[in-house]
């Protein structure tokens, strides 16, 4: 592991160049054929002639069409796309033609506007069977396209692009941890600038200010800034509430840098911490340490282990401190194009299945102690058995820190 | 129709208030019973016994329940739905319960977290038909839900309750005003901060800036700034590129205040116009004038025209100029909880109905020459057949305008 860098080193930390963007687009170019034959590798174990996908983070994943987040709200047909054994077809409308030839130059541009299923006999001709993302394409498209060509079986398929999604490439990780070195930047830029009095929603905006104009292309999801009896609640929305000295300031944020996006949590304390929220604050490091030391552990030794593993190495620590009741959420998910996406560290059946490598996670208990007051640090961590490794991608400090009040 | 103001006086528009905020909120949930009742004559109508919807923005409307934009991503089934006789269930897991409860406070929270299709019994007790909005479930929940309770059938319904939100209501007119109003203002501020030499992106996030510290709960979409040549993708997004003279410069945004959205274009001149382009500029001027005179008489007369004239009343005019072929996507759109909504004023088959009433619409016919210039103009109109009334509720005005160079 590196050095643990300082608050004025993070702020120091300067923006991914045009340079470094040109080469993880090259990058992807150059990685789109493996992911699209390890498809099709799946299309023929399950005897499909195509894959009908919807979902814009596979279209970015195996076209390089991307979209922008709610964009796929107003963008119709455009970015859907199909895999062939021998081409990728993507949909476009005229609004999205160019964009669609310069971002996706190895597919074929299917010009379609509210008219899919009129095109779609044409689209799967000499297909028996095709697979269809069947948790994102609606019950309604999906009877339009079964009654468009009754002689082409559609086949409900889920998570067969996200389970490799889950498994990252290096010039994935390189953005995952741009992203992260983004949001960490922003918030050791505006510690300083914080004061009693802001509202939560002021030092929101000031915060994601901070990344987009410091090498945010976007945000993740929406920035929280939660005082005091707020952070109990594990996603609330910043308000008019103002902050006040002897509360703690809980931040969860992250960025996006070339598609990929981080996300983090600190909770701050501003001016001298009551001793029940500082015994908090130190029972849930605690939590979070022993979830990454098991992790580390298992990669320092080259193994796999059950994803919901890790979740109880940290539940533990906050069941014998009494809190089990107070921590309601899973351990944490993994992040790439999505900022929720495969694997899930909860405690659900989905947690079943060891841990892919190399993988993106996040590490976030927390303490809500509704009315009162809340706790939880979330870092994003490489998880590379292979080469047993466990990084956190996350630099910010995880010590007590104080916002002057 | 007010007098038309000046681009200083849109400048000094101030935000709606906290007050002004608070009666809007009384008033959505004062006029939620009623399109309950709504819905439910249709339900009866169509012999079923429940509404299950999944769309957060029939959610709001309905329940008051609020999800951000691509929140409903990360919020797994919180904020779905079930429309009953007598009552309405609003899911929502333990992250949305305090949420739900404050926003909805007249529906039954029902906890949900990944097992909606283990609590669809319950849900559905005693019912035999259920009205499932088909376009937004997808596939693979369908089939859960209804392998779920085999005994209850699933009836896939689309548009229910957007016909319904096509209607406003004088409180939401007001909102989307309110939304124009803090659009307007903020380009007004913005254009004599405009220099030669920006880059587009850098332009776009001040605008975004400048509603969203003025007013702006959110975006309505991602803001587009576009110079030149790249004002003619009807759908481009800003980039580095830098802002050069003699060149058009569009802008095509709206905001978010309190749930409702305005959408509008301006294409101003940064230096000394081309000819060329003023022509065309003119021409659209004249083209949108023309749409809007044909409604504003309809509505003047009390009479609902079919949504496809008023596309054709401005598409006649560009036509006539030889630039038929240059204007590619339709005239308009509803707009309100969402940015695209009913009615649509295109030229498709969706187009054929009389528009309902009162409505708000954009109307933003185009001309686009693809590598040179485009020129947009979209305004948002209320149209009040009933009370006689056409109304714009964009108010920045439209005469040419030119930013130093």
């Amino acid at each position: 592991m590196n050095p643990e860098p300082t608050v004025d080193d993070l702020a120091a930390l300067t923006p991914p160049s045009a340079a470094q963007r040109e080469r993880w687009a090259a990058g992807d170019r150059a990685a789109r054929p493996a992911r699209l034959a390890r498809l099709r590798e799946r299309m023929v174990e399950a005897r499909v002639d195509a894959y009908f996908g919807v979902r814009s983070e596979n279209s970015r994943y195996l076209t390089g069409f991307a979209l922008g987040d709610g964009e796929d709200r107003v963008a119709g047909n455009s970015g859907q796309f199909l895999v062939l054994p021998d081409e990728v077809a993507l949909l476009a409308d005229s609004r999205y033609t160019e964009q669609a030839g310069d971002e996706a130059p190895d597919a074929r541009i299917v010009p379609v506007y509210h008219d899919l299923a009129e095109r779609w006999p044409d689209l799967v001709r000499g297909c028996r069977r095709v697979a269809v993302e069947g948790a994102h394409v609606s019950r309604l498209t999906w009877d339009r396209l079964a009654g468009a060509v009754p002689d082409v079986e559609l086949v409900p398929v889920e998570g067969w692009v996200e389970a490799q999604r889950a498994t990252k490439e290096p010039s994935e990780v390189e953005r995952i941890a741009a992203a992260c070195a983004v949001a960490d930047a922003a918030l050791a830029r505006l510690v300083p600038a914080i004061q009693v009095g802001m509202t939560e929603a002021q030092v929101a905006l000031d915060l994601e200010w901070g990344m987009r104009t410091h090498g945010a292309d976007a945000l993740a999801f929406d920035v929280a800034v939660l005082a005091g009896p707020q952070a109990a609640l594990p996603h609330g929305s910043p308000g008019a509430r103002r902050i006040q000295a002897g509360q703690v300031l809980l931040f969860d944020f992250g960025a996006q840098v070339a598609g990929y996006r981080s996300d983090m949590t600190r909770t701050l304390f501003v001016g001298e911490p009551s001793s029940a929220d500082l015994a908090l604050y130190r029972l849930v490091a605690a939590a979070q340490q022993a979830a990454i030391d098991f992790v580390a552990q298992a990669a320092a030794a080259g193994r796999r282990p059950v994803a919901r593993e890790a979740d109880t190495a940290a539940r533990r620590v906050i069941e014998a401190a009494g809190h089990g009741g107070h921590f309601g959420h899973g351990l944490g998910h993994g992040i790439g194009l999505a900022t929720h996406e495969s694997p899930s560290l909860g405690r659900q059946a989905a947690s079943d299945a060891p841990l892919p490598g190399p993988t993106v996670f996040s590490v976030e208990p927390g303490v809500y102690l509704e009315g009162r007051t809340g706790v939880r640090i979330e870092d994003l961590v490489l998880f590379d058995p292979d080469d047993h490794r466990l990084e956190r991608l996350t630099r910010f400090p995880r010590e007590i820190t104080i916002i002057a009040a």
